[in-house]
């Protein structure tokens, strides 16, 4: 802090917009230096905002100026897309080099913007040893342990000493991971014997053996663990880091919380938007990705609300005659579709934090429908009062608080075997979820109230 | 693992039925002794589980069995309303030795589950020093930064090299905290300089002094600092802890990035179920608790509902004339509902993510009017096909199609301005906002459908 000048650009996560008109007018000034300068004096993630918070067009200026220049740790901050644009624009060059810069999960990251043949060039132009590493990361599947995975970790052997341990250390000095949080203790085949962290290393004395302080890794993760699987087990042993090994036990990787928070707000976004029939958002989408991740969703819907409607149709008659029904049938639809949907919620998130397997899958479904009755007689009693009032017809009344209630049922088992059943099939139980029990509720609703009108009402 | 018939309770998540059954019949011997033993050579993670797979009432049992043997790491790892109930069962003088033993953010969380009276006994019987400091965690707001950190850390001052600071840590051996990755260095006042890394720390020679490798930190929470803004900078800076210093820059307590991620999950699961109108959800939630989370929602749509309805019975006459009308305006709502939601989900994620703040908001809503404009072209368009091929009539046909893209236009507009208006006026832009939009585009799908079908057809 010698520079009075220094910038300060977010506060609250908001970006001081003089040193944004600041940084845009190095971009048309041509200022590399100030610009490189400044963004290094950063924290890598708030030089990474600063960048996303200038126009798109200012942001391709500064990352074609920048070119070398722009440090890889800021690179891998930007979000997706922004991260993609600047990779298209820099020379090969700077992109090998920030590869061999990263730490390999982050390379990784970074290959998988690239075009099959612009990755290939790049790739021949790093060492061969760092080429071999990450294509054999790159050959995992996306969203598994092996992509996440970093090759950078510190392993030692069984035998040493926490004195022998720390003096490694610091002989390999900055050829260490930037970041670690735990030491690998491997027997001479690299087999994973046990972790120590640097907390229980740094109390022990000089003298004693790891394998007297290790402990057994609670979770070890193979190459092909599911990322949803990784981030529960960060969660539910509260890690810092994990051990990735491969099917003979040899260690081969090492995963780090801030990569696993990330992949939890990524799933959670997904079940929110999966939930309300969105298939990817992104704050920086244009209008046609917008349409593209929703169109299909409300075409699908398109389709199941004209089988409502078929359904009402059938009661053509009805609604002629009392034309109150028209007037209801709305809110049946509508409170039902709400008790729907709180089931489904509720079912998706205790899916995904693991509390619906075996005997409480069973007893969630009983409780929902014990609070569906209780929620449809409350409910459905209340709308048959006002009904009552409003129309002065009691057999409306009756009908409607009795359609209402057994709409509600069928409502709240829909909420909660749906996203069972999808997930007993193998796929997301979030995805297409709502637009099933919505349809389920909808088809009910109408059916049951405009069926009941007919048979008592007419 | 030298005892052959160590349990392994749970494989990816799944508790072994048989050592669950060893579990109750444990419970129902009243073996204690086997029942600690196994219970303490587990993960306390795994423990809770196994505990929380037993029958409630054989749960309650076990806790009564154990007593004070039920070790303090298990306890706070079972789910809220587990450990609620197990420390309502626990004797004074075992919760008291549970709150000396866990760190204090931990303790912290069992002192809220006391009751008034209670607590006061418990915390009278702790040391003054420990007391005190329980007192002064209890006395910060819920859901802040000084109800999660916990204030054992280890702070050394600047002048001190990196040798003097491993011996340290050694002479207090167990002293020091279980889990930490960062040291703090502070000056005579207490007052936060920098941090250093466990990670860099060891890369060191031993006569290094910490000045000289301290970084500033990124990061600097106040007590009162929301738990929503701690975990946004945990994951924007990729933080495995942070500094909790008072207003004079005294650091009081550290944060660690375990707690953070649970505070996510609760942060995300709140807005998944705030926007499907659920206040609050668990899996082991009574029917009642079930009920209570959900009724006073569907009463706010009950009441929604019936002004849609009313907005219905203004065109009683049209249905009464042209019964197509009925059978078609839940198609308009449905879709038109659909798209709002879609909007919603977006909003209400990018505001989590802090992805529309200044212009980026004014973009927003541009996106999503142009994106409602051409979904409402395509699915009104769609709809008013099918229209005019049903009903055989042009006009029909038309008026729905232009109906649709109004509400279409409208749904856009209140799914991304209602959650920016809830949050300026700092309300939660999740809770309420799928109520606000469902109703108004309910209402805007019946009113523009029936109105212009009033004025074109009849």
């Amino acid at each position: 802090m010698t520079d009075t000048s220094a910038p300060t650009p977010s506060d609250q996560g908001k970006i001081d917009p003089v040193f944004l008109r600041d940084l845009a007018d190095a971009v048309g000034e041509r200022d590399i230096r100030w610009l490189s300068r400044t963004l290094k004096r950063l924290h890598p993630a708030d030089a990474a905002d600063a960048l996303e918070a200038l126009h798109y067009d200012t942001f391709e200026e500064a990352v074609e100026l920048l070119g070398g220049e722009l440090p890889p740790e800021i690179l891998i901050e930007l979000r997706d897309s922004y991260r993609e644009g600047a990779v298209e624009m820099l020379p090969d060059q700077a992109v090998a080099q920030a590869l061999d810069e990263l730490d390999s999960d982050d390379a990784t990251t970074i290959l998988e913007d690239l075009e099959e043949d612009r990755r290939e060039r790049i790739l021949e132009d790093l060492a061969p040893v760092d080429r071999a590493e990450l294509e054999r990361s790159l050959a995992y599947e996306e969203e598994t342990a092996g992509r996440l995975m970093q090759t950078e970790f510190v392993a030692v052997p069984e035998f040493w000493t926490v004195g022998q341990t720390i003096d490694h250390a610091r002989a390999l000095g900055t050829d260490l991971p930037e970041v670690f949080y735990d030491i690998y203790v491997i027997d001479p085949a690299h087999r994973l014997l046990g972790i120590v962290s640097l907390a229980s290393l740094l109390r022990q004395p000089r003298d004693i053996e790891l394998e007297d302080i290790m402990h057994e890794p609670t979770t070890v993760l193979k190459p092909s663990t599911d990322q949803e699987e990784v981030a529960f087990q960060f969660q539910k042993y509260s890690l810092a880091s994990a051990p990735v090994t491969d099917d003979a036990g040899r260690l081969i990787g090492m995963i780090t919380v801030d990569d696993m928070v990330d992949v939890m707000q990524e799933e959670h976004s997904e079940d929110l938007l999966a939930l309300s029939n969105v298939s990817s958002a992104d704050a920086s989408d244009t209008v046609l990705e917008t349409v593209k991740a929703r169109f299909p969703w409300l075409a699908i819907n398109l389709f199941t609300a004209f089988i409502a409607s078929a359904i009402i149709s059938m009661f053509e008659n009805a609604i002629e005659q009392i034309v109150a029904l028209a007037i209801l049938m709305p809110v049946v639809a509508a409170l039902a579709g709400n008790a729907g949907s709180q089931g489904l919620a509720v079912a998706v998130r205790a899916i995904a934090s693991r509390q619906l397997d075996g005997t409480a899958g069973r007893r969630a479904i009983l409780r929902e429908v014990l609070a569906a009755s209780i929620n449809g007689l409350l409910i459905g009693g209340g709308v048959g009062l006002i009904a009552l009032f409003w129309f002065g017809d009691t057999s409306l009344g009756i009908v409607i608080a009795v359609a209402m209630f057994g709409t509600f049922l069928w409502a709240g088992l829909s909420g909660i075997l749906v996203p069972l059943g999808l997930k007993r099939l193998g796929a997301d139980p979030a995805v297409a979820s709502s637009v099933f029990v919505l349809t389920l509720t909808d088809v009910m609703a109408f059916f049951s109230f405009l069926g009941l009108a007919t048979l008592v009402l007419l």
